[in-house]
Formats: structure tokens, C-alpha cells, sequence
């Protein structure tokens, strides 16, 4: 084991502070990392305050994790010594239930080892749970970790690793592309993202946002039309116009005013997560067969290819670089929605003992 | 035109009673159908009752109708006098939109004239609405006509063109078949139906009723396991376990409970409409990319598929046959459920004149 600076919350209310803990060493497959950049995903604040369920302090988040190799186990095939590499929400999972198998490890049916505020079977002593990324290494099995393009700024590259595959996972998966008309809800984090791959897959994007002032913005980012999703005329003109929205809000909304936007077979994929249950009525559903479904996040191998895709049409996130001593800030300013559109703490600014 | 005999509500606050009307004559597409026997579907009674929006007077309901070829217009090319043939919820449709080009007219961009209670744009003078099958004849376009398999009894076979059509259409669509785990939520008109279905597409099916009273008639329909829904460590002992589900209640019920029922990318589809929008939590669905989605009816080809494989198989459905002076009790009795499982009117009990 060795010793490890990272930020820490020492219990729900806290804020985070510096703190050092134990990594495990390399094991046979692992690889040692050393993180450069990780980006501030809103499921660090909801873990870190225990606002989905109990969690275990002292925690450490980030799952948006860029760094450079720093040593590998004497059994890595997939990883040299100085490449550069992510890791985002997951670092293991059971590898043989049929969503492992068919790479798709984040619905495994033993649920993975997400990686933070995860029971750890990998460290060395029992009842350990997982530390992330707001950290200056980490350890992950080379199955969890992914090759992060050259080409690409590291900084902007980091929420790929959460927001990015979060969002090109369903766009992926429905295969959406040419010829298809694309509304994508909300501009944040994970909104922002789906409008560049949507565009990047050729599809035409229709941007919904309640903020007329996100309207020049959704266009820089590549929208072709963006709708204000207040105006009710203008949603009414938008009836059965759609053939996939991706639905990226996390606040409770009305999801009945988008179902019926969408064509005959239509489908509305939701990547965030309200509160509250959502009201659907049947009628928009049966009336052209269409179709409401979730998404969480995305296996290992489809984001190894959202990456590779990336790295070959230049796609990145739009972030503000922070340092770590601002963290508590930045959530903070998460918390009101002023962020375009990530928070990436350079982890340089975290000095490598305490 | 011709005069025809009929029963009419005539408002939403009167009993069905005997009812002369006219029909248009055989134009050069269409088929005169003699009616010898028409289901009755919940549809029916709401329509009757001006439930479903304001409803046309005087209504003629019946959109489960079997009969036989009593003339054809000098195009028709597909049927000849004295077949059996059938009708369901549609008399036409534009013919020109994309559902209608791919043979699914129930989503018509343009509505497809329902068999009553719908603008009849067909009919010789103005402002007409439909009428439908609780008459003696009924005059419809050839596209709009099925082929009823001589085998079947007609009787039992009238619930085919909506209970049928409305529960095989989304077992088609999915692919429903042999290695699949297969829940139907319900058994009554429509529930019980699916059962049959989903049983002879090799399907391993499991019934979820809340009446413990139901568990031998859907193992005897078919069923190779019955859920009391009602039984909370029963349905979790369900988890993850379906890969189709398909929901056939009407009345409002708890659809989370059954869509942590389904495995990961498993589907739940509605074909009953439930008055108040049901409460779905994101989590369900992003858990494991499931899916909600909702479907009507089923297009005319698909019903001609349907009608076959009945043929073939043997399928109808079970009925209570009654004569049309006792529709009033009928409408009464299927409000309270007490119909094993749908009410078929015996057309030759309606006089030719009144």
C-alpha cells in the first residue's frame, strides 16, 4: 500500500478538505495512475452530502478521471508506463453476468465496484469502500481503464469520462445518425455533450431549453434549432416531429410535454434522474407506440469507442479549469447552475504529500 | 342507401335501444358485410357514455365484427359473396402518411375514421359520423376487411379484431417468442388474450393478478405461473426477471411494480389507458435501460397475420354470447368485471326490420 493526497468530506455536511489515505499497490492486472485532471460531476455532490442513501465517509469522489500511466502489474497487456489514461464510474464488476459478458458492465447484475463510495473487495483489508478521483493517484484493473486520445486536452477531456459517455451511450445504443431528428432537453453538463455528439452523428439537433438565454449558446455548441420549452406554441409545433430525445434533466419536469414530440416509434431516453416519480400518461405512449426508457452511463468497450470517436472529430467538453482549493465553491456554483458547462479540477494544485 | 337496423345510445345518459339508420351503398371498393355477431368492448361503453370526449348522437357502438359477404363493389378484387369476414376499430385511414404506407393506419397521421363514432367522410351527405357494428349489415372499403379462417367459431372469433389485434400487435412488434420470459399484467378482455397469444409464440409466461380467484383460470388459459400482485415478496422475488411485459389494465395501478420486474433492456408496453398519468421513477428505467412504451390497436395487415395464426392455432376467444336486448345488462356487467372474458352480441337476436 502507499500513501495517497486526495480531498476529502469527513461527513455529509462537511466540507471538503485535504486528506491522506491508502492505495492499494499494483496488482498483477492494475494499473498505478497518475491524475492530472478530474471533473466535477453533480453525483459527487449528491454522494458526498448522502443524498442517495447513507454514505461512507471519509469520502472521496470523482469519477471523471485523466491521467498518465505511472506503473502497471507484471500481468498488463493493454498499458505502457507513461500512455495517457481515464477512468470514470466504475473500476470492477462481477465479469461474468450476461450485462458483463456483453460488455455492458454498468448493469451488472452484482452491481459494479463504482469508484467512490463503493464496498472494496480489492483492498487489502476488509470493509473498505472505494476513493475517487479528486486524488493525485489511483489504482484501477486495466479492464476499467480506458485510452484517453492524445489529440485531446486533457482538461476537456475528463468529463467524457461521465457526462460524455452518459450521453453517448443511448445515441449509441438507439443508433441514432443521419437523417434523424434529434431533441436533446436541458444545456448542462450532460445536455451540452449530447448536442456535440448528436451533431458529430449527423443527426439534425433541436435543443430544448427554458432559458432564452441559452439559445445563442446551444447554437455555438452546433444545434440547429433550439426551442424554448415555455413557449407552448411553439412546442405545440413540434408535435410528432421527433424520432429520439434524449431527456438530460435531473430536476423534476413535466417529461408528458416531450412524449408527444415524438413520431410512431418514437423514443424519449432519460439520462437523469428526477426526485420524484414522473407523471406519464398512458395516452402519449399508446397513441404512436412511443417509447420512454433510461440509460445509465455505458459499459467499458462503448466508451473506449465514444473516446476514439472523440479523439477523431476533435469533440471535448466546454469547461472552467479549477484549482482544488475552489471545489467547495464550485459546487456550490453547481448548485445554481452557473458552470458552462463543467468544473475540471487541475490536480496539479493538490500537493503530492500534506 | 339502404335502411339498416341497429341499437343506438341515444345520449350519453340513455340505454341502447333499437335504432333505424342508413348506410351508404356498395360503392366500387367497398364489401356489404350481413353482421351475425359483434363483441363488446370497454371502448364501447365508453364512447356510449361520452367518457372519451363528446360522442356523436345517436351512437351506434361495435368495432368486433364478424360476418359474411353479402355484396361487393364491381373493383373489388380480394373477397366474394358469402366469405366470412371480419372488422375491427378502423373503416379507413389516408392511405398516404408514413404509418399508413407501412401498414400500421391505427397511427395514421391524419386519424383513421374509427368504425363509429367518427367523422365518415365516406358517407353520401355531410356531417356524418360512423356507425358501427351492433346492426345488421355494415358497408366497408376491402382494405379495411379481414379473412376470418372458417375454422374458428365466429362468435369467439369476433373479439379477435380488438382484444386480439390490440394484444398481438406489440407481442409482434417485440418479437415476443420461445426462450422469453413473458409477464401479462391483468386478465380480463384484453389480459386474457395475451395470455393465449403469448403462450402459442413459445413464450414462458407468467400472469400478475391481485384476485387469488384468478390463478386456475389463467394456468387453464395457458399461464405456466400466476403472481398475486398483491404479495409484496412474491413480486420481488420477480426482480430483474422478464424480458417483456405487457400491461393490459385500464384502471389505475402501480406500473413501478412491474417495471423492476423487467431484466436489463426489457420491455413494458401498455395497452390499456389508465384515466390519471401513471407515477414512473426514473430509476426503474435508467437502472437497466428498460423501457416503457404504449401501443394501439394493430395495423391491417398484422390483423390479417393475427386472424391466420388463430386459424392455425386454434385460438379464440372466451366468450359469453347474449343476445342484443341484453346489452344494457352486459355494459353494467362488465363495469363491475363479471365477464369471462368479453360479451358477444348474436346479431340474428336484432331484427331485419323494426
Amino acid at each position: 500500500m502507499f500513501s495517497c493526497v486526495g480531498y476529502a468530506a469527513s461527513s455529509a455536511t462537511a466540507p471538503l478538505a485535504p486528506f491522506t489515505f491508502e492505495r492499494r499497490d499494483c496488482g498483477p492486472l492494475d494499473v498505478k495512475i497518475d491524475i492530472t485532471h478530474c471533473g466535477v460531476c453533480h453525483s459527487d455532490i449528491h454522494t458526498v452530502r448522502s443524498e442517495w442513501g447513507e454514505s461512507s465517509y471519509p469520502c472521496v469522489p470523482g469519477h471523471e478521471i485523466i491521467g498518465r500511466v505511472a506503473a502497471v502489474g507484471d500481468d498488463v497487456t493493454r498499458f505502457r508506463v507513461g500512455e495517457r489514461v481515464g477512468v470514470g464510474c466504475m473500476v470492477n464488476s462481477c465479469r461474468e453476468c450476461p450485462s458483463c459478458q456483453n460488455g455492458l458492465e454498468q448493469y451488472c447484475d452484482a452491481t459494479p465496484t463504482w469508484t467512490y463510495n463503493s464496498p472494496d473487495p480489492a483492498f487489502p483489508t476488509a470493509g473498505a469502500h472505494t476513493f475517487g478521483g479528486y486524488a493525485r493517484h489511483i489504482v484501477v484493473d486495466e479492464h476499467f481503464v480506458l485510452r484517453v486520445p492524445e489529440n485531446l486536452d486533457p482538461a476537456a477531456a475528463a468529463p467524457l469520462l461521465c457526462a460524455g459517455i452518459t450521453t453517448w451511450s443511448p445515441l449509441a445504443h438507439w443508433k441514432v445518425g443521419k437523417g434523424h431528428r434529434v431533441g436533446v432537453v436541458g444545456l448542462g453538463g450532460l445536455g451540452h455533450m449530447a448536442v456535440k455528439f448528436a451533431v458529430a452523428l449527423g443527426a439534425e439537433v433541436t435543443l430544448f431549453t427554458t432559458s432564452p438565454g441559452k439559445i445563442e449558446d446551444g447554437k455555438r455548441l452546433g444545434a440547429h434549432r433550439v426551442v424554448i420549452s415555455k413557449d407552448a406554441a411553439a412546442m405545440a409545433s413540434e408535435a410528432n416531429r421527433f424520432d429520439f430525445i434524449l431527456d438530460a434533466v435531473s430536476a423534476d419536469h413535466d417529461i408528458n410535454a416531450y412524449l408527444g414530440l415524438l413520431r410512431q416509434d418514437g423514443h424519449m431516453v432519460l439520462v437523469g434522474l428526477p426526485e420524484k416519480p414522473m407523471a406519464v400518461g398512458a395516452f402519449s405512449l399508446v397513441a404512436k407506440r412511443r417509447s420512454l426508457s433510461g440509460s445509465a452511463i455505458g459499459g467499458i468497450q462503448e466508451t473506449q469507442e465514444m473516446l476514439d470517436f472523440c479523439g477523431k472529430h476533435g469533440i471535448t467538453s466546454d469547461i472552467e479549469l479549477i484549482r482544488i482549493d475552489q471545489i467547495n465553491d464550485a459546487y456550490a456554483r453547481v448548485l445554481r447552475s452557473d458552470v458552462k458547462y463543467r468544473f475540471v479540477i487541475d490536480m496539479a494544485s493538490l500537493p503530492e504529500k500534506l
